[in-house]
């Protein structure tokens, strides 16, 4: 057999790990052929690639990044763009195609199987928010970074009596916030699922204070919205060169809440630490066990699939059914970490 | 409501954020008291306790350890292990008990809840071998310990073209073999469920060097025995004190395979370190998970039961059903780690 | 002998550890009592404070922040500060104090010593610009939070051929720049002691990219300016509020070399994770170093003095001195860090 | 000019970060060729070596042991050792030679040097004991782990009242044993430098429990050993093998303070996970400053010299003089860290 594998999309730690051990298992188990295409789809699209041997994979499992690098160009923005990919598969001689990406990455995937292409997906985000599958490699990763950060700051919100508001990421949902801010014992966690009214959490981190504590910690998702009318967001929401760039949601808050509760607030936007780096031992078995699975199921004949965890298993998805949705923070998994004062 | 708390057995990273989950859940949302008993079970049988209240856990969430101190006393060590529980419950007035603990402490949990005891267990054990949930608080650490320690050795062995073996914690089961050694990219993993023939082992780290490699790592779980005849383990098993204490698998290995391979090989013994310390996030976010539905279980009044993971859902589980079988690695999660050359 | 001590300004990972030696040897080697005054000087001020035994410093080597809070409050801000300072000690019967803070503080210490009060100074920044000892504990913390940082973004960056632009503390001073842009090999470090030319910057992160090379990292302190007329920085520095707080020099460099170079560019803002959390163990071992020589010169009557490292040893320094100049990046050190491409 | 550069003796984190700084500086600044040897001194008896250059060190500065690796091989060992090196010098045209290693390797380039071969040695050892330079690289690493582990060990030491005794590197000084002591605030701390009694070590450690603590943190290096008299070590000393492999002073300590205290004592012998893996950031700092001023010794013609920190800077030492005495912890260091309870 002879299998592609890309990455596209954002950068996410794991990414390797999955290259790695497709390789391995197609190279070693099953004697495949496997080449590895540059840029994501930008690779397929225009023939670029190089083969990937053992040797190609050597020292990567717990290295960040992807050495095939990643871009967001998709398919669908060429108008050739299936046509294109279906003639270098043929002309490549491919029996299956495995792209490592996000939502976006996973409805070109979509595309293109429904086109007859023989695609096998592998999930990728550290945003967590893939409906399909119990977890995404890249999340935990960043969610220990967020954790850390947060574990740092405490202390030093303590010893100067301040709220401390930091922006994780989270465009749409708000997995990261939830799960750093429940492992670090954040006092307000702000979701994107969730608007939030700024007089009522402005009276939960007061209370805080009011109890006598001498600082509190607040999560915040870089999606995440107030209610409409409840905090002038939109007219703050522009930085100095008229665009929202650098007046994040995190900046704002630290500003509201500083102004609103008469004690210092200071924010910290985590940002693209959290995305890069080594990846966490529970983010290289997952996504050890993406390639390996993505190659069975290669093997199988089984295409126009995504890999999934379940539970405890691998199993395999319909990709049609993976892009659908979003998935979200249910309304319990909030309540769980409401509680801590 | 009054809750008892107690942790029990061996240290495991998530203790204390169980023990911080459940007080805050329930004097904060219920208005429930509890009460933490010392050092396991002894501090119920003793009626030894303190009160916890959320001063008491402030700060625990990220430590390692148990604030409540553990030991390995049971109830039913005790003629009267059971009637003194029975009693202590009845005058201190609680409504529920939750033991944190593994195997040995849920066997416990159970008697004492047949007995009509209203305990709701919480199940715990860096080893990941409790049958009803996917995965234990502590494991994640455990093998995030380990996965780092042989991210180090490997640069070290590669510099001096040596085997590494590395024991880590697993006495009946392999899974932090498994985990951290799939994690690490480990040559070889040698796991108690599978007994090891040393020819076999000795020429796959063998193929390594022929093939042109500087080293190689093996990972192999303390409980981890040859096949019978396979090698001369029981005369060697034991240290100049006559027992087995450190002349453990990871030392024999090693010996062995340097006789055999004529190459350098060390031992490292990875020991304690593994079980103390710090939680990842995951644990902490686990730990506390479990501590909240915990509370609630015992609000329901479902009793006899235990809090576990399956998928991303807690649920409670029958304690008889959770203490029946040990979770060993089964054949096709040990076939994945299998690939690496 | 009775010591009182405080901990002022600004956050710095060791505070604790002073604290602690300070206590441990004063009270076991040398039968003292020791008081810790809340909130640095404002404690002084106020005699609001608390005796400080072995209990109360139990578990607080390894913690960041300070025990004893702190504050920017100085005795030169009260009209009558210095003789209610002098009161103060005369009432609680004080024969040391020992101030743990940065310049600031140890000019407020200075004040106090030149007006008679027996005071012993503790050097503490993050920023390692105190001119009268080699280092400062905290700066390594400091260091190795931005070097890990950078570590990650490098895979980040590389993956999506991107320019990184990190700012990192140091308002006066360019050191933590300086050594964990060493540490992680940045191309290109900004430092206050060295006004920058936008254009000199931009040509020699384009050439990485005219070279080859998928990206760039570069690293700035926040303090970091540019040549007079080199780049419209003061027109730009005001955020939408009208003040500069989140248009820093990272966020505006970022900006700038995306626009002059073609290249997406993304800056991150280390910010507070710096000063907080658990201090490295070289940090621990020189604030430990710290209080030890800080008793003992308080019982060798060296007052109006400052512990400092010099080489391997620590030595007193006089607190004039120490104060009179900061300690800026030489020449030679910057240029030893120009080479990297 | 031409540069050979080799790494010899035991693994030490920050040798590549030397080897890419020699290369950086040689190559990029001075126009110079750098080869590189392969396997320490034996590399340059058998002319083993390959070209270095920016490409071969790209990536390495983070990256633990050496690229070049490794050996125990001394030109002393064969009979015209260095006729061969200096004929294999003239042979490859070299008008400088780095060795990075340890006292062995630095004697063996004193040796050389004073045959007249072109020598600037880089002293390198995690054990610090290298007479001329304040610290080495790599030694800060080595505590950091060591550091790291102790902080986790003290949480399940005190969940389990034990005693932890924690065997670290440091077969002729305790430098490791008294900076990790330090740092981790372990209660007693044991060093090759003064043999030790076990009764008073028993006395010092049952202390601790009279006092009504839960544990207690024993740090030795592994080179420490017993007064004459104090215990029987000889006999003790030998494993099932016959020698002293498994049955290290870690090891013997525990069952002695288990024995004579009558609390349960665990051994943890951190081993090679001290020597490996990437460096800390102080490390990378000074082992990149020292091949930068190696390269500058060589234009400088200075040769038979030794980089070496003093204070802040780097200054150049005779080779014989570095390596004529061992640096030993002095009285006073080991008095500092006395005072921990």
């Amino acid at each position: 057999m002879r299998i592609g594998v890309l990455t596209s999309g954002g950068d996410c730690p794991g990414l390797n790990a999955v290259i790695r051990s497709v390789v391995h298992r197609a190279v070693v188990d099953h004697g495949d052929e496997v080449i590895g295409f540059h840029d994501g789809w930008k690779g397929l699209l225009e023939a670029d690639y190089r083969k990937l041997d053992l040797d190609a994979v050597a020292g990567i499992l717990a290295r960040g990044g992807t050495i095939l690098g990643s871009s967001r160009v998709q398919p669908a923005h060429l108008r050739d763009g299936v046509e294109r990919a279906r003639g270098h598969v043929a002309d490549l001689g491919l029996d299956a195609i495995i792209p490592i990406g996000g939502e976006g990455t996973l409805k070109a995937a979509n595309l293109l199987a429904q086109a007859g292409l023989p695609i096998v997906g592998v999930p990728k985000t550290i945003d967590n928010d893939i409906a399909s599958t119990d977890v995404t490699f890249g999340f935990d990763t960043a969610v220990g970074v967020a954790t850390e950060a947060l574990d740092r700051l405490k202390t030093t919100a303590e010893s100067h009596q301040r709220v401390m508001v930091v922006e994780v990421m989270g465009r749409h949902t708000g997995w990261i916030a939830l799960h750093s801010g429940m492992a670090a014992g954040a006092h307000a966690i702000v979701v994107p699922e969730r608007p939030f009214d700024i007089d009522e959490l402005t009276a939960i981190v007061g209370e805080r204070f009011s109890a006598g504590k001498r600082f509190a910690i607040v999560v915040v998702a870089e999606g995440a919205k107030p209610k409409p009318g409840s905090m002038a967001f939109e007219e703050r929401g522009k930085d100095i060169y008229g665009h929202e760039r650098f007046a994040g949601i995190g900046n704002l808050l630290a500003v509201e809440l500083e102004n609103r509760l008469g004690k210092e607030a200071r924010p910290v936007i985590l940002g693209h630490v959290q995305r890069g780096g080594t990846p966490t031992a529970y983010d290289r078995v997952l996504a050890t066990r993406f390639g390996w699975h993505a190659v069975e199921a290669a093997h199988r004949g089984e295409f126009g699939m995504l890999t999934a965890l379940r539970g405890t298993d691998i199993v395999m998805v319909p990709l049609a059914e993976a892009t659908s949705t979003l998935k979200t923070v249910p309304a319990e998994r909030y309540d769980e970490a409401q509680t801590v004062l």
